[in-house]
């Protein structure tokens, strides 16, 4: 099973890139749709080619095929084309040039809006919607919606970045996008050919000892655990000329402060702004 | 591309499950996998074969290689074998047996306590971590891990089912499976190889433009897409012997009443007592 025909590592190169040679996993079953998976890369530069016709279609019927808790389907997409919003959006992300740059930028909502609507329709009322639980339902069911239709692109052979800064500002985005009161965008999404002249490589995580847990949560040695990954992000940065801090360091500084929230601290008012009471 | 090898539907026969003969969307690429991921049905009764020897480190090495926000890696999952611990995970879902009796059964983490030990460890204090956002990333990073290991394990002819209901009581839950403060069971997963016995059919979904929207979001004639649909769904239970009631009467009846949340309405002080304080 370790020679996949195509482009696809086999089955041990897949696992070596992604975990490093010395923590790769006693892996089980392997086919060319899994290779595919642990070949995921994030992608910033994008080709300006436009997709096939009826890309789009197919990915939200990927989409939609997705488990969704109880059928409710409380989530919604937008595709944005305008470069004027767009612009908006890549502000709102701080500067992410990619959202203006990418042939298709999506914004995933969750969306009890049509909840509500149903309701009123029928003349009644819904106890349980004003609730966290609903909210995150919401946000859960567009995640796994979203990575389906991820699945979907990269077996086209297009590349995805998800962009979690629409929610540094989820009230200015609901006014760009026409949200009704319970609609919040909770990720954008571009989607597009990956420029070949920016490659990106496969990111490591952490070893699966570090994630994965047998029955009750074990911490384990940690530390040498970490140690070993700021080692192996340590190289994949000097690789990819990034900047040389090790995972600790980024991790540590993406949440040290509230103001590295990026107006995320801001979240769950906002959200209350536009019709989710979070109770 | 409309005859495709093997057990899989073509293109046109795939969207026609998915959205009725007289719904489906002109979707444009196509290929295995997206035929696969169009395929998917939730699955409730298994057989008791065991998986094949590391088929869990292959799923969870399709989770990792799912994107996760500024590779925080704010998620962890569980491998539950234990009987007596599946079956008080069961009762908390409000006795699904599936949960039993499923060869492999995993909890999915939103998982903040690594961050925290990081911290410790280095002597750093994280004003971003007691906010919603964290919370709402960890989530959605589980969910888009899962999704990847959902995509896995039925590349390899295996079936699932997402358990929301382990957020019934994620106090319980995080006692059962001794997990650190700052970590929350958000959601289960079975895994396992459908029972031929009890066939499902793929269910049908909101039709495209029912979710998909261009540039602003249009509500459109809600009315009348929602009777079709309801009609669809009518004649979705009843060649699946499911109770006769329509989705619109199916969708208001899950969120009525505070009842209905069936202990998820006192989720947000359940996670505040786990260490989320949800800011």
């Amino acid at each position: 099973m370790d020679a996949i025909p195509g482009t696809l590592p086999g089955k041990n190169a897949a696992l070596a890139a992604r975990y490093g040679d010395d923590a790769a996993p006693a892996a089980g079953p392997w086919n060319e749709t899994i290779a595919q998976l642990l070949q995921h890369r994030s992608v910033r530069a994008y080709l300006p080619t436009a997709l096939p016709t009826g890309t789009l279609e197919t990915l939200v019927a990927a989409a939609q095929s997705a488990a969704t808790s109880s059928n409710l389907q409380t989530w919604s997409v937008v595709s944005v084309t305008d470069p004027a919003v767009r612009a908006k959006l890549a502000a709102i992300a701080g500067g992410q040039k990619h959202i203006e740059q990418c042939p298709l930028y999506l914004v995933w909502l969750a969306d009890l809006s049509r909840l509500a609507r149903i309701a009123e329709a029928e003349g009644r009322v819904l106890e349980g919607l004003p609730f966290l639980e609903p909210f995150l339902v919401a946000s859960i069911d567009a995640a796994l919606a979203a990575q389906n239709a991820v699945v979907a692109a990269e077996s086209l052979g297009l590349s995805t970045l998800y962009i979690g800064a629409m929610r540094n500002d989820v009230v200015a985005v609901a006014e760009l996008l026409g949200l009704p009161p319970g609609v919040a965008g909770v990720f954008g999404l571009c989607v597009g050919y990956a420029d070949p002249a920016a490659p990106s490589e496969v990111k490591p995580r952490l070893p699966q000892d570090g994630v994965l847990h047998h029955g009750t949560y074990r911490i384990g040695d940690e530390v040498a655990r970490r140690a070993a990954y700021d080692e192996r992000m340590g190289a994949f940065s000097r690789r990819n000329e990034m900047q040389a801090d090790t995972w600790t360091e980024r991790v540590l500084s993406r949440i040290a402060s509230v103001k590295a929230l990026r107006g995320r601290d801001r979240l769950k008012a906002a959200l209350r702004r536009i019709g989710f009471p979070l109770q």
